[in-house]
């Protein structure tokens, strides 16, 4: 068996980590146990995701921390690494000493926001500012209320990027976006889907009110079948909790949308709910 | 704080288990570490999947095991179990000590298949025998080939009871249905929607082609857009694994259907992908 070889070039840049408590990879300690990382910085694992990070426009990588037995796969991606960006390289039992767990694709990235790097969490540009930059793009805003769970939010984002939504929206009561796992569930789009975290409901509705946005809500008691939002203009597409829905003031204020459904069946995961509407829109526009 | 009256009938039937160690609620010990029950049973958790197991037609209780704290509030279910199926009651401890892990919801079940008391997994009456069973319905039937995720096994019944389909087929490489994690994540519908595991590809294939079903194949290749499957008679929709998709020879045998996605987007997840196509053909029945 012969080893593929490293271009000179990336492995000059190789730096061997052999001591999981090494201050170097600080940042890959123990993220199981880590949602977030302190100062904003997030954890991308795999290299779809990592793929999503090197050509992100929000986001940048601040290091790679990869099995040396990957490096040699892992041509052209570290080729387009920024050359102030370091790559650490290492044994399994190393990494995964310091992840805390078995990384089983031996390839993690650590990145934050370019315009915040200390807090990826920011609010600015602000909603207003956001809803701006999106009104551009033809396809629905994606609005998440109340979604505290990491592989729905995760879901919701790869399926709003299949279907060409200009953006999703999160309240401050939804699971953040940099989630560790949301961003593995959203196979790495959480990074190039422009999003927004963090208002609260009532701020959201009145923004997208004023952008001129159609409220549409996904609710099992919707008025309008889906075919119905075929006919509106801009779309925003309100996604509440499984558990407990939309609140009805804000329900009150949207066109109330069902996704027509076998007797007796009384829900379906929010992200598939989401796919099916999104799905429609995009191949009727 | 009242506690709520436990009815005579009931309170009469509650056996207390205080020792983790009791065999009689081995069938419940270490279960996160088992997929399935010995002798072909499985365990069903949380209310809604006990609705489904009380009312299927194919599997029955073969006990109960719920916290003392929720006996109460699972009125009327108790009422519903039926006579000779014991019902086992602990505090949380105890519960979580013989199943090795938290069980939040404080409810499980032990089920087994009617027909087939010592192997759920049998496939008699085989695979033409389902098929005859479920030639009646209008619905499309999904099949799922090489699928070994537990969570998209359970989306893909929960999608598919959504949307009317007959059935489910599954071959031997994918995840058995009653896997405990497949059923959680079905909501209950694995155990009311009917379903065939075990047989091999060129097996299904021939006995979809000679029960007269139009084979689809979801692919991101496909030829066909999802509306040119309205058109057709009774369908059975093939879905392989997200990585490596349904076999060359399979696809030649199929109308091969994709979803339009958004450029540079390659996949959906796979119940997904389900749900988007039979949320379509069930609006259009």
């Amino acid at each position: 068996m012969t080893t593929p070889s490293i271009p000179p070039a990336i492995a000059a840049r190789l730096i061997e980590i052999d001591d999981a408590d090494d201050p170097r990879v600080a940042d890959y300690a123990d993220i199981r146990e880590r949602d977030r990382i302190g100062g904003g910085g997030f954890i991308a694992e795999g290299t779809v995701v990592l793929d999503h990070l090197l050509t992100s426009e929000r986001f940048r990588p601040t290091s790679l921390f990869v099995l040396k037995a990957r490096v040699a796969g892992l041509e052209p991606r570290l080729a387009r690494v920024p050359d102030d960006v370091p790559i650490f390289v290492t044994e399994r039992h190393v990494m995964d000493d310091v992840a805390g767990f078995a990384i089983h694709r031996g390839v993690l990235a650590h990145g934050i926001d370019r315009g915040h790097p200390d807090r990826a969490d920011t609010a600015d540009p602000g909603l207003a500012g956001f809803l701006d930059a999106t009104v551009a793009s033809a396809g629905p805003l994606v609005v998440a209320i109340g979604l505290a769970n990491h592989d729905n939010v995760g879901a919701i984002f790869r399926n709003a990027a299949a279907f060409g939504a200009a953006g999703v929206i999160l309240d401050a009561t939804s699971c953040h976006p940099l989630y560790r796992k949301a961003i593995r569930v959203s196979v790495g789009t959480a990074l190039t889907l422009p999003w927004h975290h963090g208002a609260d409901l009532a701020t959201i509705i009145a923004a997208l009110e004023a952008a001129g946005r159609h409220l549409a809500a996904l609710s099992p008691q919707g008025e309008s079948g889906i075919s119905a939002l075929l006919q509106r203009g801009k779309l925003a597409l309100l996604l509440g909790s499984e558990g407990t829905g939309l609140p009805e003031d804000v329900l009150s204020r949207c066109e109330t949308v069902r996704i027509a459904m076998a007797p007796g069946i009384d829900s379906l995961n929010v992200a598939t709910s989401a796919a099916i509407v999104l799905s429609r829109l995009y191949s009727a526009a």
